[in-house]
């Protein structure tokens, strides 16, 4: 077969022919949670970490998948070797989890009873578009703070990555508004920075790393890398509340995420963060993360092509 | 054809193959608008409500589908026509819109540009299983309020009808936990009555009819019939901020709702509201409803078997 | 003397003499009352109405100026009396009450004793430059919510004209980097519309005119214009707490302020409102006003030149 | 000349004649960003912490004042240099900064166009009047906490200094009708300690120094010396909320400002701290802090004459 | 017997020996809900309406006293009925309802098992303390608002009587240390006006009787009885919500609550409102209260003696 | 004797005659605050730390009882001797103390003036019903978190022990509601978690103990216990804001409270916690406890019979 395999509630099918139906709680009630790891040189990178934080979240939602979290990884293993044949050497994959409630019985015309619906559970990859992020480290990127708020963790906890995402896919549309090529960065209902939709925010100010609050944000798997590395470089790692007058007056901004793993923010809300420019703690940062990663990222992102 | 059809983004499909792809942002944002319209003798029922509230939801996230409110409601109209013909007489159906902002091009593997994507669009129908929501009928309602609480306006407006419905998913899971027939209705950050994941919520005290704000909930189109009801049978309809307590003490409270129209709560967090049963205000509307609809709406849900 | 004057804490001066010492309560701690009163046809319009706001505001302030209403209005109509000699007929005067605390003594070397200051009691006039919003009246103007909330009442009350506004200045910063000829609409600490710098913000929808509720604006003077047109026109004037999709969805949005008194609002957050252009509403009630006043305030304004 | 000179703008003036526009953004807007540094021994103590601020505030603001921070400092100390002159050498002198967005161009008729207006920069000077916090450290200062609240960061952030202070002159008068002596000490909305109008608030318990966040307060360079000291002198310096509870049961209280460095509390809301006397972690603070600035703070203030 | 009776729990007692265990729960959770019904010339007035709210009470604390309305209106005429025959003529006496959970089974050392506690139900009697209100309708109350909030609904609705009342003793803590006699009037969280600790707070403005909103108070009887006097009077009345500054700005203010009725309110924060002194609003009602109640209630207070 | 004593305001009365008069401000206000000290081996654990936490509550209430901190060690040592004499060996009491603040003169009839009221001081035992709690040893406690919120801060300080709980009663009618077992914990007004109406919840997660902070909770003196035991066993304490998300995902949840010490909570609103059954870190710590106390706690509950 020439085209990826997507995993599919317990069948191998082709990529093409990945959907589910009208019917399901996925597209319903968008009552979905999800992971997104990647691959470095063809390997997955912390695919343990991503797997649990899955589990973590399942069990907040009391939905049983009937499935370990060792086969979890056996199957994400799977899929990941037969979709890096398709790859070039210098690329690498995207490899998403996601688990919806299944079919919503009502709409499906199947309220009549029998057993509860089984949950939908998806395994899929995608190449790496690492050209869509390299104008952020060549310039930076620009984080707008819209008037639209994050959800509160009385509603929704963020501490699950979940895809009712109906806030930040408004928020956009105000921040694009004002910049096309922004990046959201909610507040929270206190006005304190949280993350941005694919993100987690940190900044750097006076040799240290700041980091909003748990409370607030995704406890993300890059996020945790910077903490070790912190640990390993001797960088104090701190969490608060910030608020947009800490970014302002940092001398650095990051985003720290899955696909890209850290890149600079250069300006908020058009106000030049420090320099304006790529810092001296994302150089160090992304540096001991190649080392680690054994690649040289920006390199690998500088280089793609569409 | 003897099976329904579903209008997916400009094609007529047959309901069984009505899938969207993984890719889809209804799957990937959970960022869908929907509405949904019933049948009564097998024609719509106030389907221009319907669409209007449809086309307000897009305007307010932005989307345009290259679609007038007449071609939506001609396409409404087409998919009700043929799937009727699959109804006995005494069946009704509940036709679905819903729109997503379409593929995701990162996930897609459509990243390197191109246009942006088209949403999604999608009429559908299924058979109304009144017996669902027979018990509401008999002895009414259960409604719980869970600890999570309604997302607030400043986040996602409930003026939209939309489908990021997490935290409907994890009140439910503990509104279930506590009784796994009630019906969870949610309380705003304050402490207000907003509305449950499927009906606006009302009460009858001292002959009239209280609700919530606008500010905490969806403008239901039912709701709308039970406004004009009220002021043609002379029946105040107020809206204020409710608590638990108004409902505790209330004469009676009321679901409305599109599928079944109107349903007595009999119980809150496990206290009989009034008699502990359906009541006069109940009873008088339902009454006028079924005229105003041409049918006995309570008999069709009773008479309904799975 | 061919320059305006003005009353400055008792005196007369020329314009272009009046300042305020350094140690002003009012340059120290922006803790300053204010009124802006203007002419038509170069007669003050409901003077009496803003002079009792100010002492409404100096009451809360519990500042004691040893000037009765009268004798302020008697000082506002001199004033008035000398500068408009000094327009040509078409032009009109904005007049401007403001009253600090006085002297803070600390900075100003005399806080060894002695009385407490006496307030800075001032008023004076501008030319109305009213081709600065003559583009509200071509295209109408275009409202941006920035992420920056309203002050709310618990901490200073809107209900008083006060100019301790670096919230909005901070919130100007933020909506001009979005568009830089954009209006301010604040919102407060809940999402609710609050107000704009400087105007009061109207919706109108199904042939009423709605507003915010006076918790969270000043309850303006041309705002109260706007109820009385609407009591003698048949035009429900209704007050609710309104959000940001209200006003998406409205037929139309407007302004009301001395200044120009009514102005088309026909985008917010880059999203036409209803048309997009000015509205049938306003045309009504500006055309109602300029009966009113007596000139067409609409020619005026768009006749006006630098 | 016999009189102190300040600078205004690119001039030094006599302070006599020290005066800005009626049309100033400062007066109009309290738009205004300030600091406040003082002398001991006619030194200036840590401007170029001061100096560092105002550019934070300026940055925070979007302001150009087309100065640089070394321009600045060399400004600050030639205004010192000239009014130390005029002081005994027992005195020393507060030195202010504070920079307006400069002239309203609306009201100062300015309006038909031109550059953008030029912010107004001003550095004066006053004589310190250390008799009027004697008291203080004679027995203590009496702080009470009326029912405003602070403002809160999402609406102006205190981690500038602004001189929007509506709210505490509203609630300094409410303090006054409770006790004419006390200092107002605002709670924020969720109830927790902030800060005095005048200076940041801190309590010692246990052996420890206690502060609120800096969400809530101006991070003040005295503040920051009291951090400095704890760290010499091992005292553990801790950040965390802070209510009236906490301030109750305290052994003692303190206030931190530039003027007089740092003074006991002794009672809130008429409650006494600890033994309702100045306390023994204030006097091991207050004479390091003598040590460090060479002179005996408190002699200094006990033995000033009005 | 020449003493009051007291009801308790089903029996008749002396007043000098009623009292309930240390074990009670109305000692140990302060669960305790109450009504204050008094007599005009020994007659009970609207005690069905008292009587109603604790049942309304009742059933929210999910308590049955296993006692009907009726059967407590007749033990409340009976205590009624004994008590005034220890009254003087020109005498009138407070009538006390209260339920508590009984007995807290840990503390009584009957934790091993059983029925649950039987309820404690009391009425008792005294008489009416004229004198200690009379200030308030020779000068006026005074109003304080403290720095301590209201319960919000989400914790106790305060539309039960309940007498969980530590926030009302603190609050009163703080009240009478700026002012010994002024009445603690408390604000909600967000700064808007609620009541007292024993009456409903009520301004006059422009000829309209104005209330905070039933979310945040109790819905009083004698409230209601200004409510019905109003409608008899031609007077508007209207629910919203207020802020300090609408007191401050108001023509009169008022309490309304069982014991003295209606007195008026002449200060808040030591700001005087209207004239300063009682008005016509207060006078027209109290004059058609006294009309409907039989007797001259101001004459009543003034001439009662300790 | 042969029945225990009671301290009650100055003298010593036995139990069965214990109690207060229903005009005490215990009973018509609520505001009491108290403290729950309990024996080991007869012998009074940590009764200083109570007792000095009375005296900061009295301290918040303005409360001055005319008796020392060693007066009141004293009578309570008394109290325990006498009556541990009336216990078996392997028998346990709890010792309370609570303070009223005496009569409340208008319903007493004593409003005419005199001294006011003195505080109602009792100190009270009950033998510990240790069987009550065995279950939790089993099994561990299953907690739920009603829609009710716990009172803020800015209400009532938690930080004080204190008996005004409507809130906690009305909470565990919804609790019980939903499972008749189940242990109330209440989340904050922004969705923390808070505290249980009887002890304080701790979470056990990767080797650390983490508490919410004491802004929202008493500051138990058993979780006291458990931080130095932490201390003492090298495991990390960390104060923060906690979730349900955080609970759901801990390895294990525990109670800490003087009756029973330490608890396992293994369920929350019906989601199993770690392994769903009593863990490692609860076992080191009780284990640890039982050789500070002298005696094994876990086997004296398991022992124990009604």
């Amino acid at each position: 077969m020439d085209e990826p395999v997507v995993y599919l509630s317990g069948r191998m099918v082709p990529a093409s022919q990945a959907s589910v139906k009208i019917y399901d709680g996925g597209i319903v009630l968008g009552a979905t949670t999800t992971e997104c790891t990647r691959t470095f040189k063809h390997k997955l990178y912390r695919l343990e970490d991503h797997v649990a934080r899955l589990y973590r979240s399942l069990k907040y939602m009391r939905l049983d998948i009937k499935m370990s979290q060792e086969d979890m990884m056996h199957v994400s293993e799977e899929v990941r070797e037969r979709n890096v044949k398709l790859l070039k050497p210098e690329e690498d994959l995207g490899l998403i989890h996601f688990v919806t409630p299944g079919e919503f019985k009502v709409y499906a015309g199947s309220a009549a009873g029998g057993p509860p619906p089984a949950p939908t559970v998806c395994v899929h990859t995608f190449p790496m578009p690492f050209y869509v992020w390299a104008d952020y480290f060549r310039t930076g990127a620009h984080c707008w703070t819209p008037s639209i708020r994050h959800i509160p963790p009385q509603c929704i906890d963020p501490k699950m990555k979940y895809r009712s995402r109906m806030h930040y896919f408004l928020a956009d549309g105000e921040t694009h508004a004002a910049d096309p090529k922004a990046v959201t960065l909610l507040l929270d209902l206190d006005g304190n920075i949280t993350e941005t939709s694919g993100a987690n925010f940190l900044i750097a100010k006076d040799g240290a790393v700041l980091s909003p609050t748990t409370r607030n944000i995704l406890p993300g798997v890059s996020r945790q890398v910077v903490i070790e590395m912190c640990a390993d470089l001797g960088i104090p790692f701190i969490e608060r509340d910030l608020q947009v007058h800490d970014v302002v007056n940092a001398d650095e901004a990051l985003l720290s995420t899955t696909p890209y793993c850290l890149a600079p923010v250069t300006k908020i809300n058009g106000i030049p963060i420090g320099k304006g420019a790529p810092g001296l703690m994302f150089k160090r940062l992304i540096e001991r993360w190649s080392q680690l990663a054994g690649l040289d990222i920006v390199a690998q992102i500088m280089n793609s092509k569409p």
